[in-house]
């Protein structure tokens, strides 16, 4: 029998551990002997980053709950896992990693699936490289958990100040105001910048009408501070009163230490994995440290999602162990709420934007559609709108916005699924979709949409 | 130019009336003239029969409520309407129709959208054919007026057996325990026999959890009467005290009067149209009196259903003045709710039955997987389980179900689209489903399911 292969898995999370155990699984199955260690630099394993606002909401009881499986749990299956052990390097040559702490540690394969921290500006930080205080990031449990006392710790009538109005910000903005804090989102582009602009503002709506302050086209030129406290946020227009600021504008992918060793990275710093997570030989990569391929227009997009990395994770591990598994891609669906007093938007997407669709050479169409959630006479019944927009030419489905009350967000899995399949918007119109009166009006809305966009095409 | 194409349809309701606005619609652009005649014996036009266990149960506040569109709105779109007129008779070599007055209306096209009437079996009737007092089917909305008021004057504590346990059974079963009765639900089958075993059961237990007794497999064999007034109901197994007795056992077209004419009729009195509505030179279908193609057997299958009676009747009104839209048949798709106390159950089926799967040919392979509809640190995650069914071979998804609490139901679309697109249980596995924590666990539970079969293949 050959020794087992070393297999080094940098990063304990989503796609990490997909791999890990899906590695583990596969190979019983063919045989393969493998010795699966896992480092991280943190001290939290495999847990729900999406989790975190409504945790800082008090939806959540406990840091606790967001985390799916225990670094005991994965020990317990055979996983090696070093937790607070940082990879700073990486020799593709040598088959080393080397930590923090100067340890080489060898391996057959390399696993990079080290995610992507918060992107903190230069306007955030002190000198020593840590954020003022009432500062932070969205991203990691300890940050959930820095949240959670600084919100404990606010003055009454505190306000916080959002910097950022993508999914991140705008679910941050429903925990501040639930909270009981004054909230302003502020943002340097128009809001909710992955919905067509007929979308967006009607989110922007909503934003408003639970309350929040929404300043758009800002950019932050800097913090007001009393000592190493912050009390206002500096826009390129104006000045705004903040006891808290939350850091919301995206992320960055943890590839610094493999720098040097020949594997490209994006200008953005990913890495570009093939379907079974190959970016080298002998090293995978697999997560939100990677842009992942949309199918629709063969794009490779940075879209950070724990749904992809864990898809893209388990690709990786079965292929890994000699199994056949593959991430095809993705079709850019993504989902978020918000909710607060009388205002309940479920707000989603899936497919291309009119911009992408007209680089990618389409004939984009694209019409909104206003309806209900439920047949109209019912009690359930709540206003949606939907974009649809598809090809003029080959009348292909090319993506699909949803924004609406309770019910209308995950409407967007049945336009994903048409997408999936390369199907046109006549598909959309005419498929057999479930039709009962506390669910639907009895044509579907989100196929009165397509059928509205099929008699313009 | 030639004179107008006198067209009549018989029946003003979702094929009928979706079939008419559709041809005018169709024939602005074709330039066809058409003089559109709609014969309906009943007095009321396009309204949701499937929200009358809704009326029932008080949820709708108004019969007309249910209304889609009047008489005086389908005339004011030019289309000559004629209330309260039945056709008994057709004759499709003089090309005529003669309605229970004598009339003789002659026509050039004629479509035949008469729907179908609930079956009442011989127990239920009197004599004269009307039913016992307290006794009565739930189908047009004069049934819906006649049950608020039966419910009105039911005594304090009555007691309502529900004869069927079907989808309406079970509705009607929802309305009749919150207008404050006792509830019986008796049926000749398993109940919910749309639905696998493994799956019904799950019904009948939230049926039983909010309640109802549950009499299955039992043959009604008459009434307990007091007079022309209902007292019970005996089965093959006993006798049930009853003040109210629904009959929701099913529906029968409504094609009686073709009988003689040459056309084809199933056993069950079915038409069979094409895609696009023919069923003979000049003779078209749709709606309830139809049975419609289930696209993943081809097999014909009576669904009285409102959503393929407006597709199938927009493709005919669109063909019948020169446009090619085709109803290309369904993927089998229903979904209910049954809702009262703290029981909140979401019922949902898209696709083939085992039986069906392998009356086809195919080698089945079949699970159920349990999960939730949120992530299960979230305030709304509630249980949901699914039944996901593939062919060994070709891996093709065959038929999905779904019964669970809030956001369980509409999960059923994603796997209508997929069964649409004929894809495999891989695509329903791997595509790219909307995640975030109020709306599904990071690996949708769904694609979990999916999952799961696809490793049993």
């Amino acid at each position: 029998m050959s020794p087992a292969k070393r297999v080094i898995i940098i990063g304990a999370d989503a796609a990490g551990m997909s791999a890990a155990h899906q590695a583990l699984r596969t190979a019983k199955r063919t045989g393969r002997e493998l010795a699966i260690t896992v480092l991280d630099k943190g001290t939290h394993t495999s847990y729900s980053a999406c989790g975190i606002p409504y945790l800082m909401a008090g939806d959540v009881d406990s840091a606790d709950d967001l985390v799916a499986r225990t670094a005991d749990a994965h020990r317990e299956a055979g996983i090696d896992l070093r937790m607070s052990t940082e990879v700073v390097s990486a020799d593709l040559v040598a088959q080393t990693v080397t930590t923090g702490e100067g340890e080489v540690v060898e391996w057959d394969e390399l696993v990079v699936a080290t995610g992507a921290p918060a992107v903190l500006p230069d306007w955030a930080l002190r000198p020593d490289g840590t954020t003022y205080d009432g500062v932070g990031a969205v991203k990691t449990l300890d940050d959930g958990a820095e949240w959670i006392e600084r919100f404990a710790g606010a003055p009454e009538g505190a306000h916080v100040v959002v910097v950022g109005a993508g999914y991140v910000g705008v679910e941050v903005a429903e925990a501040a105001l639930r909270k009981g804090f004054g909230v302003t989102v502020l943002t340097r582009t128009r809001g909710m910048a992955m919905l067509e602009d007929e979308m967006s503002d009607r989110v922007n709506v909503g934003l408003a009408d639970a309350g929040i302050e929404l300043l758009l086209g800002a950019e932050v030129t800097g913090l007001e501070l009393d000592g190493d406290r912050v009390t206002g946020v500096r826009w390129d227009g104006g000045t705004r009163e903040a006891d808290l600021v939350v850091v919301a504008i995206g992320v960055r992918p943890a590839t610094a230490f493999l720098e040097g060793t020949g594997i490209e990275l994006t200008e953005g710093g990913a890495l570009r994995p093939d379907p079974h997570g190959r970016v080298a030989d002998h090293v995978w990569a697999a997560g939100d440290c990677c842009e992942v391929r949309r199918r629709l227009d063969d794009a490779w997009v940075f879209r950070p999602l724990g749904t992809h990395a864990n898809k893209h994770g388990r690709a990786l591990g079965d292929s890994l162990a000699g199994g056949t598994l593959s991430f095809d891609g993705m079709t850019d669906t993504s989902i978020t709420r918000f909710s607060y007093g009388d205002v309940h938007l479920e707000i989603a997407r899936t497919g291309l934007s009119r911009k992408d669709a007209e680089a990618a050479g389409h004939d984009p169409v694209a019409l909104v559609t206003e309806g209900s959630t439920a047949s109209g006479y019912m009690p359930e019944a709540e206003p949606i709108a939907l974009w649809v927009m598809a090809d003029r030419t080959t009348r292909r489905l090319l993506g699909v916005q949803v924004v609406g009350g309770r019910g209308a967000g995950k409407r967007i899995d049945a336009a994903a699924a048409v997408l999936w399949a390369g199907g046109t918007v006549d598909d959309l119109a005419w498929m057999d979709l479930a039709y009962a009166p506390p669910f639907s009006t009895a044509w579907e809305i989100l196929q009165v949409a397509a059928r509205r966009v099929a008699e313009r095409l």
